[in-house]
């Protein structure tokens, strides 16, 4: 009966799929995503080529992340690129690992404060035209900017080197009342690459199991995108150019002009973008906005308007839309050396940026801090006990051990320049940088993370009577009191330390 | 070999169910609730009689309702007929679409400051004695009453044209710890009609794969119904009788009578519902109670009390259960014209209600707005930064367009009169009306809404430098000049510009 | 045939696999968890034995705690027991049922306030080193005490009789990023077994169904451990003991050493915990710790300082790390019949705890009752608006009715001491002790739960006009006048009253 056996045997394989499917857990990922028994340091998974630069996402279905709510993503700017308007479903933080340039976010309802006038341009109108839009500020090196969501932001490189960026995207943020997944909405260009990788990651998300995810972790994009073709999309009157994908073109023309009061066929001309440059564009001539004459000054007057706020309102709540939102600072340089939190003149340096040294950061719920490590120094090994931790390695490398509630090391490796960790909630990590040093920037999920380390002068077993250290650890109140005292250091401990005791 | 083959026949069929709902992404409806690729507008499917009117529920299972997390019922009460009380598992907005009536919220912990001498009664005791009860509130066409969950309220038509509301219930709101089902606790009537209903939008969202869900939008819910029948329900004593769904017959008489101190006769009569009335009866008298003697003045009270409060807490936190709450004003009429916050003669207006002006939003994280169109004017493509959009065609059509992140328009139609529409949070979203105008009320899911037009004098595009916006979409600064500057009103074009335009 | 048969068989039995876990909803408890039919009062289900007590834990999967978000778990902890410094994941509040001790909790950057001489152990160096701690505290039966989430605590039992606590963990509470699961992280001991089953928990949660979870809630937790053997965690560079499973276990010996800046051998001891003691230990000698000497003054003191903390911050937000939570009180004694909020010398008396009387709640989003009955009297059938009500009995037993939005009643039976149920939010309930009283101690999920009485004095009933009570229930004025008035008492029902009523 070989029909039969076929029969079986076909059977048994459409069973196999059947079954393997359910046994995949993938239904469960959104509860128990943090259950954690191994981590990894993850690289981009997907490379957007633009006409003047890439954007490389990290899979945001990687469990670290969907566990920690994030999505992260790195842009590449050549000089003169400029990344096209957009916003995003989430608030952002955008740290500049290199570079500098020019950058504007839309704040809704905020006057336009910058008036520009048009001279050295000397065409069209006479009589001095004014433009005017809203705030725009420098950026450099080092600064954390942050983005609220759904705030339309723009970045222009107007340096000589290629500017780098690596952009935190909290998607679990309460601000956030769509589902889970990064979105992007893009007001002008051709950003159609990125929209089908990030359509991807979603499909992925409802259909692949955990452990197909991490196979799936390289790049293998090009097949089944189910996007649903332009024609179904609806009872649209006019067919656009198939290569436009951004907010403006999907509207009708007729009704675009109306809004805009232009003649349609300005509107045909915004519709028609020109080849697939994606959506950072190179700009022919240089741009030349008007951007804060003084830097410094700008900053400082940012800042004293803050106080005054802060004097008049101690408590208020800054919800993110209220009015003095709009001259509110939105940046914040954590590079520069004197500006460091806690200095160890042997071990290294921590900046942080939480919403006591920059307020927007209340609204958004996010923070950060930028570390330091010299030649094989490290930091005690501590938990953060109200927020997620996402590392991304600047320079150098560190080898860095993460447990979880078990008692287990989830993670026990180096993690590389360019590299991504992350560290949930509680579970506690140690670090300690290799002989080049180490430099990197930390993201945390709250606007005032706390850590508490295990080691050190504000630690938790200092904070234990003796007789408790004592008698939890079975040793000697001599014992005790060395684990509580010897490391006077408050977050970091040296190599040096360790050969000392070596001798002794 | 007949039976080899229907044995395989039967098995391919098995299968084809079992990898059916494979695929049907079911399991996923939390997360990716928002993956949107079209929008319908849609009408409500389940429609409950009672004996003095109607309520009619959207189905709670549509993708888009599930994605703002909310629900959506219809009263329609005939005049003389009382909304019977009952309370809900998250906050409610209700707007009157129509005619008037008086209304109580039973606030926790709040004092009965009404109260009512029996004159003109003429019965029972000598001695006047005086009822008191909590405040009660009259209402009219136009006005948004807001409802806290859980707290009880009732709706009486005194009026003389049918009293017809929109209820918006906020489900995914905070203050609903449930999960995310539309519940209504009854205190009275026999409701049963309605909790069937309810229970089968449930079992719906637990068994339906969204495509299934999507075809049952019509009616058919005789079937199936899985409640467990009465004697499942634990060691209960005495068995009520049938008819009584409300919260009062589920309990025991003896306890009930102890409870409230009263002949044991007098709960039998409680329990025993006369009827299938539902849960808006007819009154056989007028209702005869205490209303406010005149409306403006308590009104204006209220908003004295609250501005005084104001005063005295500028940052504090309404949380809802303040004392001064009970004084606090619940509700504000939205369709008068003189309250408009933005009029454009030639093309309509809008009148928003966030938690400035009505401070008990704050408590509830929602927010209003009403809207009127003129003869084919229309409201610039604008998103919402901050909130999911829910709106309801009052009167006439609009042709809206509806924006995805992809640039997709999954939705391009005219919605009519009585029709719901969802724009998800960030989508971009368009409006003309018909030749006949538009008006239409909308429910956002955030005490203080924020949109972005795209277009206009507050627009983002405004906001951006000429240079960003000539380089972004590719066109001449002067064509820049006039996307930014040549529609100068704020939210509104107007069909007559149009044709301005194409003359020119 | 027989093969055939043989293979259809197989084949449907297959099927039946595939299609149970189908039909078995197991995907959906998330979304549908509150959908319940019936309650049970429940009893731990799991018991870990340690040296000086032991850790019972209520299944997290009963499908009520997946409802309310909370888990539960009990101490009883032997005279000189020391339950090990440890955090979690959720914040906690904690009944001590029986028996007082010190308990110390580790707050984040606070400073050490407590110091200590080492006079009387006449050992070690001359000069009298003090030790430093952070503040330690006195409890005794009747205290709640308030645990942020991720702060470590600990506990010793320094009284004669066993001390026995209930704990409420709520997971669902925004404080905790991580998902669902309770997690305890350890920072002493071998907690090996507790570890065991929070992981089995967790498994349950992704595989069982719900009815298979029922069935499940005895004890059988010997099979199937998933846990990754120690050898798959990565790149372990020296393989610890593996009977030591706590933090500071998972981390290398050589960084370690570094970061206490101690010798090599000491981190050894540390990692090699001795024997299978489990988190509760007997302490050789007594705990000699610098307790609060004088304890009254110690709280009156913390009451001050709360107070001119409230008096400058009147509506500031106690956001649970402000420099002046160092020295909050953490702890209340709700057990004293003088401190009752709402008392009946007949019926009982009822304390509560909310961010009114104990501030650090406000920032735990939790609250607290404790309630006493008399011999037969009732509590009135009541709703909570804003949180679910997890129950516990302390002594005696009451009949307690739940009845659910359908008015079904879900729960009708008595409640035995050491039992639990969980009442939903907005669900009714209506309590009756029996004849030897009952004492109990409810936890709510929100820092000022709100509960609306059907019946007595500030009850919903009352707060309705008489006529919509009459109009509601079709019960003449004088009758609804009865429903209103009869009961004079706020909370209570006496039996009196009802023998009262027969004889009338």
């Amino acid at each position: 009966m070989p029909s039969l056996l076929s029969l079986s045997l076909s059977l048994l394989l459409l069973f196999n799929g059947c079954l393997a499917r359910q046994s995949s857990e993938q239904q469960f990922q959104f509860q128990n995503e943090c259950q954690i028994n191994r981590l990894n340091s993850i690289e981009p998974t997907s490379r957007i080529q633009s006409e003047a630069g890439t954007t490389e996402w990290w899979n945001p279905n990687s469990q670290q992340l969907l566990c920690a709510g994030v999505s992260v993503f790195k842009y590449q700017v050549e000089p003169n690129g400029l990344v096209l308007p957009s916003f995003t479903n989430a608030p952002q933080l955008v740290y500049i690992i290199q570079g500098r340039g020019i950058q504007g976010t839309v704040m809704p309802g905020c006057a336009e404060t910058f008036q520009e006038s048009q001279q050295g341009q000397g065409q069209q109108r006479p009589g001095r035209f004014q433009d005017q839009h809203q705030k725009i500020r420098r950026f450099r090196q080092g600064d954390i900017i942050a983005l609220p969501a759904g705030v339309v932001h723009w970045f222009y490189n107007d340096g000589n080197e290629r500017l780098v960026t690596v952009n935190l995207l909290h998607t679990a943020n309460s601000d956030n009342q769509l589902d889970n997944n990064p979105r992007r909405f893009n007001l002008a260009g051709n950003p159609e690459e990125e929209q089908r990788r990030l359509r991807r990651f979603a499909q992925q998300q409802i259909q692949g199991s955990r452990s197909e995810r991490e196979e799936m972790e390289e790049e293998d994009d090009e097949e089944q995108d189910n996007r649903p073709s332009r024609k179904q999309s609806g009872s649209r009157h006019q067919q656009q150019s198939s290569s436009c994908n951004n907010l403006l073109c999907a509207f009708d023309q007729e009704f675009l002009a109306q809004a805009f009061n232009v003649d349609t066929s300005l509107i045909r001309r915004l519709q028609e973008v020109r080849g697939q440059k994606g959506s950072i564009i190179r700009v022919r001539d240089r741009l030349d906005v008007v951007s804060p004459p003084r830097m410094e000054e700008e900053e400082r007057e940012e800042r004293q308007q803050e106080q005054r706020y802060r004097q008049r309102h101690p408590f208020g709540r800054d919800n993110g839309l209220e009015e003095t939102f709009c001259a509110m600072r939105m940046k914040e340089n954590i590079a520069d050396p004197e500006r460091a939190d806690i200095v160890n003149p042997q071990a290294g340096r921590l900046s942080t940026l939480n919403r006591y040294n920059l307020p927007i950061l209340n609204a958004l719920g996010l923070s950060a801090e930028r570390g330091v490590l010299y030649n094989r120094a490290g930091t005690v090994p501590q938990w953060c006990i109200n927020a997620h931790k996402i590392l991304y390695m600047l320079e150098g490398r560190a080898r860095i051990q993460v447990v979880n509630e078990n008692g287990d090391t989830v993670f026990d490796d180096n993690v590389e320049q360019g590299q991504l960790l992350t560290v949930p909630q509680n579970f506690a990590v140690l670090k300690q940088a290799g002989s080049e040093g180490a430099e990197w920037v930390s993201f945390f999920t709250n606007s005032e993370a706390a850590n508490t380390p295990l080691a050190g002068r504000v630690s938790a077993i200092r904070a234990l009577p003796e007789e408790v250290v004592a008698a939890s650890y079975q040793i000697s109140r001599e014992d005790a009191r060395k684990l509580k005292f010897n490391n006077e250091d408050t977050f970091f401990f040296t190599s040096s330390r360790s050969e000392r005791r070596d001798e002794a």
